[in-house]
């Protein structure tokens, strides 16, 4: 007998995420590991043909195995590798354990805390992305199961250098991680030295998104950028993320700062994820810097 | 009566493109304009739901005029702008006169051939794609049907500046486009202060590609150099380029070059074009530069 499979000879089984109203993209599946619908979205684990696992909330890729590098690199080391000194960590969202595995390759971090609003996501990593969710276990890593705006809220002025908001796109609870009371409240939490960044989107696709997302960070902070990085199994293929700080100039690592292991991100790499094609900077005009 | 339309209530056309065996992506289509088999290849030209109009070739999208910009400003414009002077072009492939457009927007051009192997396709840029074809109609721009490497073969060492290589996927008559007696043919054509630049292909999913082509350029030229941009609707959404000189960087564009009007290139996304990260870097170890 063979191993079970979802699929008979003549059969296949695909994921198709329906990106936009006319767009699909579409993942050879050869079966599906876990199905739920937790408090806050539908969430889908597969073990797809040759992307490795899959992790789709509401419909949509979150990660694979084979193509989360691009995002969670270019997420977590940007920022860190350009704030000057960078120990204490607040991640929002990201609950698989991607973004906090990165973070933990700069030497100095002294601590993290994630917070992740659906706590099916952090067992759903747990159980089927290892090599993600290992970090979650590091001591210096703190897992807080709850709402980052209302953690974010609570937190004290200066208790953090850096913020990555690792967010899904911008429905349902996540709306308002999107807006300025949200990056009001992280900057303070960062203080005039922090430095904040956050995904944004597909820079063809959700242009508008991005310059009203940019329009409410520049409410709260004086220096606003946009960096992209190609991110195959997300709308479009290329990425999006605004990174701000009160004046600091977030596109140039400071020296020494490179975290190793990386397959994406090198310092020259951080520098050039800020060289905007025309089209992608029209989406920041009128925010400033 | 409502216009034709290709779809009733409830239906909807899709084209698909399974772009490896495990990935697919789908573009919804309000109609179908042209299909035909041509002596080459599956010619299709369909007006999408909200990519403009799209070509496919051998059932592999060629171009939408959403997401052309991309792969024709960075296919011309890094060879041109790194060149110290270009003057004479010949484009290989590329009927649909997307590359020669954007090639006479360096006003020192003086002359431009254009090698197509299929009339077929020449006739649906001409039909459908006006904005791309259009370059075709400047008197600066001859069009030739027939073979590619034949045409190579047969032409004067030194009589071009640059050679564009704007290529289908590497099967049937395309193969050859990638292999080392045609580099050999374009080394003669532009000869020691010339620069040659081919598509190839995707930097997550045809490594194995890359590296074999580099190292075919590397038997007829000194200086062999990737660099990659996104392209939404080709498969993983990022593509490579492949650049060959007999020493110059083609990395830098010189001062002036910048060509107008464009939507994807400047000199600075020149420049970061060129910041491999460790993945794809690895694709040309061995090549030398």
């Amino acid at each position: 007998m063979n191993a079970p499979s979802a699929t008979s000879p003549g059969a296949e089984l695909w994921f198709t995420e329906r990106q936009t109203p006319d767009l699909a993209l579409s993942l050879r599946v050869v079966r599906t590991l876990w199905q739920e619908t937790t408090p806050y979205q539908e969430l889908l684990v597969a073990e797809t043909a040759s992307f490795g696992r899959l992790l789709a909330l509401g419909g949509t890729v979150q990660l694979t195995e084979r193509d989360e590098f691009f995002y969670h690199e270019m997420l977590a080391h940007v920022p860190l590798a350009a704030h000057r000194a960078p120990r204490r960590v607040l991640v929002i969202g990201g609950g698989d354990g991607g973004t906090v595995r990165e973070v933990l390759r700069h030497p100095g971090i002294e601590r993290v805390d994630l917070v992740e609003i659906d706590a099916a996501v952090v067992r759903a990593g747990r159980e089927y992305f290892p090599s993600l969710s290992a970090a979650l276990d590091d001591p210096r890593v703190r897992v807080h199961v709850g709402d980052g705006i209302a953690f974010a809220a609570a937190a004290g002025a200066g208790d953090y250098d850096a913020v990555l908001v690792d967010s899904t796109d911008p429905v349902g609870p996540a709306v308002g991680l999107f807006e300025a009371p949200f990056f009001r409240s992280l900057a303070r939490l960062v203080g005039p030295q922090g430095i904040v960044v956050a995904q944004s989107e597909s820079p063809l696709l959700h242009g508008e998104l991005i310059a009203a997302t940019a329009h409410a960070m520049a409410e709260a902070f004086a220096r606003v950028s946009l960096y992209l990085c190609p991110v195959p199994t997300y709308p479009s293929g290329q990425w999006s993320f605004l990174v701000a700080t009160q004046g600091a100039d977030p596109s140039r690592p400071r020296p020494g700062a490179s975290p190793s292991g990386t397959r994406y991100y090198t310092p020259a790499v951080h520098a050039a994820a800020f060289a905007l094609p025309p089209y992608a900077a029209a989406h920041l005009e009128g925010v400033g810097r």
